[in-house]
């Protein structure tokens, strides 16, 4: 991809031995149980309003900083809105005896819903002390399960912090207050945002945040940046709202800081034909579609150059949680996974939530790659400021998540598995991604054509990023890139193998392609189907580019 | 209200006799039975696309015309979303024998859900063959529950159409195919739209349907048109997206086509400092804050108007089957519930969409009030046209509704109650409501100064509207009206009650304001807390009013 000398104006971080940073006052999971016992009995009822504030640890705070203002960049949308005005009613609700006829809810006796049950993994079947020193992934096979069981009045009745009479109302568009706590505290274990004012809200998916996070900031004929291969969702979604996407060119360590400082440091209003950019979305881990990682080294310099040129970062990570372990080749053993949580979270890369001692972050966090996508429930962190706003939208356009999706995941990740169960499934997902990924590596290393196809061993998400010498190709003198790629792509499914095309990907059409790439992924099929598809994916490059079918044949 | 005389060149429909008028070859719950019976099996799996014409009465078409198109009406961000790029590859997926490296969806393994049970009273307990001749409303207190139960791989097992790992998994922005088909029946059994191309997509609520609607019609600078009280959150929604409110004029009909006719034939671009407006927003059943129901008349004659200047019709009702028995005032008899399915179907107001002979309206259904507003699942009915513009937008904004509410309704709705369960739980909502209804009524009948406060029954909704006559109050020549509002409103709260100020549902604040209101909700209360909440109401206002209190007493 686009290699580019470092531009010197931009200052590098100090850190340069990565291993070594870890982020300093992380909440702990025993911290957590403390906070919780401190705090004394919580009640959260019907659409409860929830003050953040009151879940964050504040004696951490006194070191940090206040966020950012951003009241330059908001949209005329983001700054006009207005709560519910109907809001004005509910200071006086707390009102000893009163009997309220204002808010229109209908009652919870005609929720046709008597008891919700869930069958899930037990926490002690996660526990890493299993006899190989890691989660048991055979859990489920072996039925150690529990059934978690909501009733309907069960807050009334002391039994839980939520039920189905509470979840099946209206609520706020945060979420429900108990469960944007484990969210919050979550946040604080794994990221512990270095300044003073950040805020979580949740959202219904990141696909969704996405979509708010341009009406908070993006105008019409605006341009924001991006990876030169990128989430074809969000380019279209930013086009059908006017928004131009500006390519930052990568290497095997993601978007480059020098690419991104040229970009801005050169912007051509005249040229683009819009304002320079003040937004960057990246995803920093096992990008899609690349699978590339950003080392926290990358991440600082990147972080540097949106400090000179106060850009806005959209940190959108639902990979975060599919980093792997090291790969160490098909023949070498393999490395032992995390014996503790501790020592799990400082495996993990550093976020830029975990960097952003100004609040110049919006991150877009998911359970769609680690409990389940139809769930529909995330969540973002940032200022309060941009919380607030982003809350604001949520009340007028989506109402935040289901109830129904938020109960189930509250009883799971709140009730039964608490933070230190979450994170032992998370280590048991990241060594089942670790055996999905040397799976692939292994059948590439077996089947492909090493002169024709090259790739980078992925250290996080879903996706092999393979690279094909196009120049190399028959009819690279009398066809098109593109009409390589589609001949290959067809190739491929004549044998019987799918592959998507690299060109689906590119971040901006304009831009010039000299590159041919195509996305596997190893998160959806069997390890044996991963292994046949490869070897399907070998026989048709080498028939694609007239060489010989390799010796022990195809299918 | 606003009265107005009549414009002339209104073109009423013949229609008078409002209680004969039928909907035409509406689908019965026993076509529904033979027509899924013609289509065979049924098997939507993993992100399914839907051909809705599939599911609709193909042979009641031949005599409808098909929809107007609105291309001139489009937003620009209608007009140029483009689905998602990485559907081309969705063709190829049926190829024999493919494996699939494509799309990047976890595998279902790693869904922490091995089983999903809901208890929900039964079929049997909704049956209208009760003694009392209408469903049994003590149904939960009895205990006659059943529990259904939705298992990881029911689909694969051939168990259920439905399962966790279909309903957990990615899904389309219309919806799981198993359950949106359900919707379509639903909607051609109640109201047979009267084009060809009519469809179907989900909604996750009406609130981000409204929000879609906007995005899909309305340039910021815009004006619509609503009634002159409204839903508040409506307001500020559009406000945020720069689009004006233009108020229409109401009496106890809703709103009045004549103001509607007036406001258009009327309207000056220079002093209104926008164009002319082409969509009209109502909630004709029930409507929030007045409880107004529209009769058939008023629909027709509004349509009429519709297409007189060619408005687009946002139809949002969450209140439909929130209609209610007549109201036969304290001491008469009751009028008995609907006998059969047909005769409840019967008795609702026809919607727009049945009346819509062009494809003019986006009608928004809602669960929230009859089933859980929690589930934030809905579902549009609208052209083809509009239908697959909201579905691209869903696609790239809210991706659909959460798959586990969607799973949770259509265990319900599909597999347990089916068409005619769901009516016999419709016409237990209507009972139970109408209760309510008259226990309001009575209790002001009872307690308030009828020559100070006026309201007419409600037919439909949530909602009584309380006009306060505030000329009569001793602080009318030395006070605002809104002054004299807030005095009433915390009198009302140092008495023990709260009702919602008239003034707060105010579609359009520039306009002059003579009438002073209150709205009271009989949904949520239990029955005698209403009683009282309406005595503590009657004597705030004998106080305010300088009047001395009932001989009986309040609190």
């Amino acid at each position: 991809m686009a290699s580019s000398t470092r531009t010197p104006e931009i200052q590098i971080l100090a850190e340069t031995d990565t291993t070594t940073f870890t982020i300093p006052d992380r909440l702990t999971i025993e911290q957590v149980a403390k906070r919780r016992a401190a705090y004394g009995s919580f009640n959260a009822g019907v659409a409860a309003a929830v003050d953040v504030e009151l879940f964050k640890g504040r004696t951490h705070h006194s070191h940090k900083g206040k966020a950012k203002r951003w009241d330059h960049r908001l949209t005329h949308e983001a700054k006009v809105r207005q709560g519910n005005s109907l809001k004005t009613a509910a200071k006086h609700l707390k009102t000893p005896g009163l009997i309220s006829l204002g808010g229109g809810l209908p009652s919870s006796e005609y929720f046709p819903f008597e008891e919700l049950s869930i069958t899930v993994p037990s926490l002690a079947s996660l526990s890493p002390s299993q006899p190989n020193g890691h989660a048991d992934t055979s859990t489920l096979k072996a039925g150690k399960n529990e059934i978690l069981t909501a009733g309907k009045h069960d807050l009334a009745e002391g039994v839980s912090l939520y039920d189905i009479a509470t979840a099946c109302q209206y609520g706020q568009g945060h979420g429900a207050a108990q469960f944007l706590r484990w969210m919050i505290e979550h946040t604080e274990i794994v990221h512990n945002p270095p300044y003073r004012d950040w805020s979580c809200t949740m959202t219904i998916g990141s696909t969704s945040a996405c979509d708010f996070a341009f009406r908070l900031f993006c105008n019409p004929g605006d341009w924001i940046l991006t990876e030169q291969y990128t989430y074809p969702t969000m380019v279209v979604a930013a086009q059908g709202m006017g928004i131009n996407i500006a390519a930052v060119g990568m290497d095997e360590h993601g978007m480059l800081a020098t690419s991104l400082d040229d970009i801005l440091s050169n912007w051509n209003v005249a040229e683009r034909g819009g304002p320079k950019p003040f937004v960057v979305y990246t995803v920093p881990t096992g990008q899609n579609p690349t699978g590339f990682t950003q080392p926290l080294q990358r991440r600082k310099e990147i972080y540097a150059v949106a400090q000179k040129h106060d850009l806005y970062i959209f940190e959108d990570e639902p990979y975060y949680f599919l980093q792997m372990q090291p790969y160490t080749g098909a023949n070498a053993p393999d490395v032992p996974p995390p014996t503790s949580h501790s020592d799990f979270i400082h495996s993990l890369v550093p976020s830029y939530l975990s960097l952003d001692v100004d609040g110049r972050v919006l991150r877009m966090d998911s359970f769609s790659k680690v409990i389940a996508p139809g769930s529909r429930v995330g969540w973002i962190t940032a200022s309060e400021q941009i919380c607030e706003k982003y809350r604001m939208l949520s009340d007028l356009a989506t109402q935040g998540p289901s109830g129904i999706s938020q109960l189930v995941l509250f009883k799971l990740l709140d009730e039964s598995w608490g933070h230190g169960g979450y994170l032992d499934w998370l280590i048991k997902i990241r060594m089942e991604y670790t055996e999905r990924r040397d799976s692939i590596l292994k059948a590439c290393e077996t089947y492909l054509p090493r002169d024709l196809v090259r790739w980078v061993a992925p250290s996080a998400g879903m996706f092999l990023w393979l690279e094909i010498d196009y120049k190399k190709h028959p009819h690279f003198a009398d066809k098109t890139l593109l009409e390589i790629e589609e001949e290959i792509f067809l190739k491929n499914i004549a044998h019987g193998t799918l592959l998507m095309c690299g060109s689906w990907f590119v971040a901006e059409q304009k831009a010039g392609k000299d590159t041919l790439f195509f996305r596997a992924t190893y998160a959806a099929a069997p390890a044996d189907q991963i292994n046949e598809a490869i070897k399907r994916f070998g026989a048709a490059i080498r028939e694609s580019f007239g060489l010989a079918p390799l010796a022990n044949g195809t299918h």
